[in-house]
């Protein structure tokens, strides 16, 4: 089997979740909401069920959905895009995978940023790419010229990015886009950029796509989650966006991974699309308490938490909180002695001087199941 | 871009139902049922979307999909599996997919039978192997030992099978299937074993998958479609089963291509598994009589057809038929002037004195839009 999936370990979203069904713990860690989704979305799901077609959608995705993401991101973005540079998967996962099996030819090099989405490296691996790291710092996580001088060299092809940053819930300032747009455009590089959580920033943010950055339109695959949007993470839409010819290749590999997806669920997704921007702002509105909940039950516990800007995570930071143990052995424990399933911040990161003292939990649930989380996490302290 | 990808045509099936669209021809292209689908499972995914979990699926797969497809295989087809041996994917091309980028290292020989279907070599390439062509011969399409000797090599590697054959119709005896097994034990191949057409076999026939030959049980990926089981080819749900340490690695690859699937339609194929045999037996009675009807109306127009032991699919004979065209120019004229969309078989299929005089035409379609297309076959003769 090939070296990138013959020892790789079950990913640790899975692993937690998994410990966390046993366990019958309160699962942090995967990012889900335990709300049911938006019920005009279902319905509009159930009834596509009934009464559309159940047949092969076309590859590219329905119509529909096409037009209803270039409405929706030139309504609330700014961002101009035509259908024919709208390339529907099968999650953003699939649109991540098809962008690198078809960006990436063996020997390219390709720059990530870590904390770094567990899916970058074995698909850059697995299209022959060569991973060049960019480690970010806590509780900063910031992006500055300093840390991309020298990275990139005739071999570099391309670069990946994720905006809000998953796990460590930043919202990188406008500042932070515009060098990596500077850094892609002064390199010639392809920008893949997951931008899966750009609906779940707080505190009055505006999403900045690495698309709308100068000389970015012509050489970046940007990428959307209506999971992520509309909190039903187990449709699995996504959405790859940009310019025709940029897309082009990336709906070829699409062709062969998954060739098309659910027309029911696209028809629903398109429907959520055209939702007016304040039930977006009402969306954001209540995860934003959740996350403050989180975060003062947790201050309150006397945990220091990192600053979560987007995505529905917030870190603690075990260092700081006075909790001398690395992550991952605190995520074990949590889960196997204290009921709370989270995810170790060190698994999106490598080498050996690499910040092991940061956990991540989800906050997108309900009030009474973030109560009980804060309780059992005072517990364990 | 990867070359692949960057100079790669859209589909033929893409195209031909795009084509379909814009003449507004009857489509016997791209296989698909007309019919809307079993009711009770449309109905089971309705009330999930509504009732269930519309968040993540375990990787792997719904516990109780994965359960279902271990009973369904044990019980209609003797094949003894454990839910550790069953993926779930995002349709079978996710399958084949996964299956492919998990098995196939660079350098690695890759053997496929021509017909073949379209996603096989771009996904072999993309992985870095070499293809290696072993040609089948209209009208009987037939596997023998005497086409395999002398085509393996100390780099191959695997083997890719499509029982039955898509777009030929041929359901491979027990002869053939032996053959193809006694050659992967010879030479340590893995078998990526493409059985999505496993249900709709005719006149009588019973599946025999490649995994249940002796020696293959250790060797082989068996792939199997809901969509083409229930005639639902929207719902885009696979299964990958084997033994659990070659399914291992293709579940590692599948982690990082959609990650999971819809669990709202998962649920929903679970029903339809458990359904008694004589509800599948039906299902093929019904597309048995479609395609007699397509066979003896295009008889009756002086047509000859090949014959179709399985799949979706009647293969007409042009030369046979005496018509001295090439299949691609058949297949356009008959889209754009007489409003029938065809796939031309060539498509699959290479080298200068590959056969290019069959058309493959889908029956799975309402009596009266078969009999429209009769005529207007009949016309275009
Ligand atoms: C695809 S499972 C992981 C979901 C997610 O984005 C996360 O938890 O970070
Ligand atoms: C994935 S589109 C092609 C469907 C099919 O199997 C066929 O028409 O042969």
């Amino acid at each position: 089997f090939h070296p990138v999936f013959q020892n790789m370990p079950v990913t640790v979203f899975e692993t937690m979740s998994g410990l966390a069904r046993t366990h019958s713990a309160i699962n942090l860690g995967q990012g889900f909401p335990d709300a049911p989704g938006p019920e005009d979305l279902r319905r509009a799901a159930a009834e596509a069920v009934i009464h559309g077609s159940n047949q092969y959608a076309p590859s590219r995705g329905l119509p529909e959905l096409q037009a209803a993401v270039v409405e929706h991101y030139g309504r609330l973005q700014g961002v101009p895009l035509t259908p024919e540079g709208v390339l529907i998967t099968s999650g953003a996962t699939e649109a991540i995978a098809a962008s690198v099996l078809a960006v990436v030819q063996p020997g390219d090099e390709v720059v990530v940023f870590e904390p770094v989405y567990d899916a970058y490296v074995p698909l850059i691996e697995r299209a022959g790419g060569v991973v060049v790291r960019v480690r970010l710092s806590p509780p900063e996580w910031r992006i500055t010229e300093g840390l991309l001088a020298g990275i990139a060299g005739p071999k570099t092809r391309a670069l990946m990015f994720n905006n809000p940053l998953n796990p460590a819930g930043r919202a990188f300032d406008a500042e932070e886009v515009a060098t990596v747009a500077r850094f892609c455009v002064r390199h010639d590089l392809i920008a893949i950029s997951d931008e899966v959580w750009e609906h779940v920033i707080f505190d009055g943010r505006t999403h900045r796509s690495l698309l709308a950055e100068p000389g970015m339109a012509e050489r970046t695959l940007k990428i959307g989650s209506a999971g992520k949007m509309f909190g039903l993470t187990g449709w699995k839409i996504g959405f790859v966006c940009g310019a025709p010819e940029v897309v082009d290749p990336v709906a070829k590999a699409h062709q062969f991974l998954t060739f098309a997806t659910a027309p029911n669920l696209q028809s629903a997704v398109a429907q959520g699309l055209a939702w007016p921007a304040d039930r977006f702002t009402a969306m954001r509105a209540e995860l934003q308490q959740s996350r403050d909940r989180l975060a003062s039950g947790l201050a309150a516990q006397g945990f220091i938490t990192t600053a979560s800007e987007g995505t529905y995570f917030l870190c603690v930071d075990l260092r700081a909180s006075g909790i001398d143990l690395d992550d991952e052995k605190v995520c074990r424990r949590l889960v196997t002695e204290f009921g709370i399933a989270a995810i170790p911040v060190s698994a999106f990161m490598t080498g050996a001087d690499r910040p092991t003292g940061i956990i991540r939990l989800c906050f997108a649930k309900a009030d009474a199941v973030l109560d009980k989380a804060i309780l059992r996490l005072g517990r364990a302290r």
